[in-house]
């Protein structure tokens, strides 16, 4: 489930409670309220949570100061906590954004940290050591769920490949590094959900990556386009859906029992729909 | 002048100043303070400063808030703010990024900011926007400084060009609709010092965008290197240098007034060592 903070969104209990419109304070507390509510309805139901970090850092310093109270309460929770920054830079200074996101201490202390391949390999690899060091993980943007992805991604060089099958390929490489006990890499991809011919070309040319979704609901992926990028046995990938999870509610007059009730529904139907979506594809390919 | 935060390098007289292993408002403290004197010292000779967020955001939500600091700190001191945070998601979420870097209110008001292309076209699209409406700045990552930039940025594409060219039109032609008095865009590029004849050519197919020029100094660009992203009437460009002058300093246990003195002379040295490599390009070329 992703956690997208837009105040304007949400609620009209929760900016009540937190007397939105005054102090910066408040900012904090209607972000932190709110994923206090949707965290305690979803943990039981999904692995992990994806925090979109532009969305906290749109409220400058209140915002990320309810990034840090949003983390520790998913982990309280016992949910994974997926930072959703798309950070990277020069390696000197990739190696600062790891320590920010991925050594704990200070910084932000996410899970798992999704990032840009845009500065190349050695700007990849302080992430990689953390991930090694600390057992964090990494989803590396491979082909984005937006139209404009095909601006560079889907640029074809003179070898046939892809922009993104390049990736793809930096990703296989890099993540053998960090193969885990179940066979999988620390060391993941993003893929769109909107994108699944594409999907299917990705997840085998990167076997051990766990696959990050997302484009499901909102942005118009399907679940039966999102299954392509699980593996034959019905892992490897983690799909998410945000705005059509916390926003689904109808008006924002209602109150938290009604909330957490459209929480928990689109929820559990997102589950079903995946859920139905593998089981027709393991059918259709007479696989497990 | 660049300001990279590394609480560990800085002189001993910040760091006991604000008794750094301490609490965390001391971290922010001494960041400030650093960066304070630094703006001091350079605010009457260079015409910007670059804020590497990656070393704030390494000492999480203290960190944050001595970014606000140094932000208000350097205006106040008439210098414009580039803040160097490399980012950018799906349009939605890069309007969210935007906000909080080139809106105002309640995000961390810079002049510029850097944001990578990877997303395509659509995901720079807000930033643009927002350049136009409240009169800010960008720096597209075309050609970044560090040897893996190779990986990606200098993959040839069938039609021969490079994945850095593809990206340079696109901020030619996304820079067109935010032309200035001077003829320059609002729409500019990052082309690291250390590809000099990359640069050359970059210049040439974006010719309305300034230049943000990192990589001269520690990283190994000279200014013999870093003229090529100049116009010929020598203006375009904005070099930066960071480590080279803010961490110059021999010994960590220099007091306030040498450490001012280390920072003056080699910003004076950079300009001077700039100067001439122009003054030689001109006359090179028979330009003016």
């Amino acid at each position: 489930v992703g956690l997208d903070p837009r105040i304007e969104l949400m609620p009209e209990f929760v900016r009540r409670a937190s007397r939105c419109t005054a102090s910066s304070a408040d900012t904090r507390s209607a972000i932190a309220t709110f994923h206090r509510i949707v965290i305690d309805v979803v943990a039981p139901l999904v692995p992990a949570v994806k925090l979109q970090v532009a969305c906290f850092e749109q409220y400058g310093a209140p915002g990320i100061d309810a990034l840090n109270d949003t983390i520790a309460d998913a982990k309280r929770r016992g949910l994974l906590v997926i930072g959703d920054a798309k950070r990277n830079d020069v390696a000197s200074t990739a190696e600062a954004y790891a320590r920010a996101f991925l050594w704990g201490g200070q910084g932000f202390d996410v899970d798992a940290l999704t990032v840009s391949p845009f500065l190349g390999r050695d700007s990849l690899e302080p992430f990689v050591a953390a991930c090694e060091r600390y057992g964090k993980g990494l989803f590396v943007l491979v082909k984005t769920s937006n139209p404009g992805s095909a601006d560079l991604q889907d640029q074809v060089l003179r070898d046939g490949r892809t922009i993104s099958a390049v990736v793809a390929g930096l990703v296989d490489e890099l993540g053998a590094a960090v193969i885990g006990r179940r066979g999988y890499s620390s060391i993941g991809a993003v893929v769109g959900a909107t994108f699944p011919a594409e999907a299917r070309t990705l997840r085998a040319s990167m076997p051990k990556a766990i696959v990050l979704v997302p484009g499901y609901g909102a942005q118009g992926g399907t679940a039966a386009d999102a299954v392509h990028n699980f593996n034959a046995d019905g892992l490897g990938a983690v799909v998410n859906a945000s705005r059509s999870i916390t926003y689904a509610f109808g008006s924002a007059q209602i109150e938290e029992g009604e909330f957490r009730q459209s929480v928990r529904a689109a929820t559990e139907t997102m589950i079903r729909d995946l859920t139905a979506s593998l089981a027709t594809r393991a059918q259709q390919s007479g696989g497990v």
